[in-house]
């Protein structure tokens, strides 16, 4: 085969509709940005991906898209250099604080992530391989997930100078233990979810305390997770911890930090995990060296993208630490994109993170409505590629939703204002 | 691409002629011994590689290649799991002590190696693209190599119970620092090498810090490294250390063990390399908790092969290590699979180890006679696969040649007690 040098590429930023889902931030606002990614090249191939859609996203992936063209879609080590280099001088920023915070490593990685996950849907094409294939074999032919059940209102109030309606999503309002194991009923019913994970960092701890043992009395077969985004101090961590002492399968950011999160794992026997304070390799040494952290959810969207998230992957084996994955709002590549990865990653035991039964059903991106759950889980697409192709029609009307709705950036904590005029979000609260 | 299953594997013995070279463990034997390794599979498509070729290895190798057809070329995982699941009860064994203790995992990890990097080139094959695209991009057109300096006889002396004449190699004795100039001299005007390396631990180490000394104000612009082979005591690594400061790009195992190799990295600025306290991924933790090593040279024949190889290369940068390369005797396969893995690793910034030039230009296994070295570096091969066949008559030549030779494992000590007969090889000596 000849190079495969990409000709230019096609960044699409889409809206897609998104419930008022509580968290430590604030709230979910009525719509969530994703961009679709196409990378073209002079073979006629075009690999696609999916990534952030805020403004300070986008402008990080054109300023990396200009830098591409040239760049055989095997030579992903050139990708990063260029890409590196031609985004190094953008500010950090993070398209949310709930993934840690921002950093230039992680803006590269981001920027790399990208292109590089759409260079490998590009490579499957052409040797006519399933990603997973690519990341060293499907280990697994079904990746488990979680239920992600959220602390949510019945719908998005609305300002009193704003004229819209926003819709009301199927699954009602859960702000309490009973509400919650109502929703997870209903998830585990019609997903067949194999684990649940709460969304906490929103209620006084010991209400989410409660939670999570109605769940565990709801479900005793399935483990529970629980993630209040950093909102505890290390005080009120050490106390759910005892609270919750064999109940949880790990127990997600409790407290802001490094050292805190130290001072939370030097008093529990529950595993800790991390989506905030480790979200860059820079920041592995002194988790490690301090023993933080106990399971690190990957990434690949901030990682740096399937290679580096191979390398996480390594260093999690030789330093006994667990990994799982996080998710945030998503459509259907990168549900591809995490299913082809989970699959070949082989120390990815635990059920990934996913924001699909949150996502409408008649929005996606990708034909027949994204890949499908059954009992808890999404089986490897057999390829080429990420196995999924885009819906044009789809890509156009969430773009069209996009230019409409009025978002640019993700701010839980603007729209907590609207009903909350002191709200911060600032971190922690409890 | 339907699948690329392996139908078979053959695994050929061979042994090479091999110089007198003196190390900590004793002398080289006058024969080395390797093995060729061909993964066949159902598309006609063979890959090739080479491995270690002692009856311990040989044993290990077929144990694996038995539970290997019907694997997918591109399902590295599968392979890892059937190979560790086929030698899992196999004792642990090392090809040579100078690569550090026996493990349960590394002698596993050897077995990997010897069929991922045949898979590599098979699916290169396939894909008609070069191993190193295959392993992310080549991010050099060349890779560097250092001069590998050994003390060493003229000849090998022969037992009086031996009817063998040995050859005599073109290089001479070398027992002193003038030497081990003139040697480096003849192997930089060769080979163009930029950078030296003294295989050390050999003689008292005031004469081998002479010998650096003379190598610094015979080639001055040339980065000079000496590795003792843990042939001295704490005591005696601080005093050389000491001795050598600012004198070496690094000094590779003075002493045994990570702790003290600790120890003496406690006391000098000297970046300390190993190849024998940590070359498995279980030594890492220890290592980086007691900041033993600075710099570890990966060898992808027991380091697992190239995935593994490139988990290392990111604990490395994560960790802040340097990374280098290591070389045992090898043949021309050997070299252009260092060649591709050495191109494709960014922070692989240090000139690899080879014993090339000990190896008599008559005998390869590769068509031409193996790559070529010019200013000191490999050109990267263009492909497909590692970019180099094998000589079928050569194989035969060198595989009747093992069929004769007498040695089937390495052991530098057996061959020095025929001089010295009171040698045990045991380390520290000094
Ligand atoms: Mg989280
Ligand atoms: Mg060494």
């Amino acid at each position: 085969m000849s190079a495969l040098r990409i000709t230019g590429t096609t960044i699409t930023p889409v809206a897609l509709k998104d419930p008022p889902l509580l968290n430590s931030s604030g709230v979910h606002e009525p719509f969530a940005l994703r961009s679709i990614i196409e990378v073209h090249t002079d073979a006629g191939i075009t690999g696609i991906n999916e990534a952030y859609g805020d403004d300070a996203t986008l402008d990080l992936l054109r300023r990396a898209a200009a830098v591409l063209p040239g760049v055989d879609v095997f030579d992903l080590n050139e990708l990063s250099r260029r890409v590196s280099a031609a985004v190094t001088s953008v500010a950090a920023s993070s398209p949310t604080e709930l993934i840690g915070a921002a950093s230039a490593d992680k803006t590269v990685a981001q920027a790399v992530a990208a292109f590089e996950v759409a260079c490998f849907d590009a490579q499957g094409r052409a040797v006519g391989r399933p990603v997973s294939d690519l990341l060293g074999g499907a280990v697994r032919d079904r990746v488990d997930f979680s239920a992600y059940l959220f602390y949510k209102w019945a719908q998005h109030p609305t300002a009193p100078d704003d004229p819209r309606e926003f819709d009301v999503d199927p699954w009602g309002e859960a702000l309490d233990p009973d509400g919650i194991v109502e929703q997870a009923r209903r998830m585990v019913d019609r997903y067949g979810f194999g684990s649940l994970k709460l969304k906490g960092g929103v209620f006084p701890p010991d209400e989410e305390v409660e939670a999570v043992l109605a769940l565990r009395r709801a479900f005793p077969d399935r483990p529970v997770r629980l993630d209040p985004n950093a909102n505890w101090s290390v005080a009120t961590s050490h106390r759910v911890a005892e609270a919750l002492a064999g109940e949880l399968e790990y127990l997600e950011d409790p407290t802001p930090g490094i050292p805190g999160m130290a001072e939370v794992a030097a008093k529990t026997d529950l595993p800790l995990a991390t989506n905030m304070c480790v979200t860059g390799f820079a920041e592995i040494p002194e988790a490690v060296r301090l023993g933080a952290v106990q399971v690190i959810l990957s990434d690949h969207h901030f990682w740096g993208g399937y290679r580096a998230t191979q390398a996480l992957a390594g260093l999690c084996q030789t330093f006994g630490l667990g990994l799982s994955m996080h998710s945030n709002t998503h459509l259907g590549v990168s549900l591809a994109a995490m299913v082809h990865l989970g699959a070949a990653t082989p120390n990815l035991t635990y059920a990934l993170d996913t924001h699909t039964p949150w996502k409408s059903e008649s929005e996606d991106v990708v034909l027949g409505g994204g890949l499908t759950f059954t009992e808890g889980a999404v089986a490897v697409p057999a390829g080429p590629g990420l196995g999924v192709e885009l819906d044009r029609d789809a890509v156009a009307r969430l773009h069209e939703q996009y230019l409409t709705c009025g978002v640019r950036r993700r701010d839980d904590a603007g729209w907590m204002r609207r009903v909350r005029p002191e709200w911060t979000g600032k971190r922690p609260r409890f």
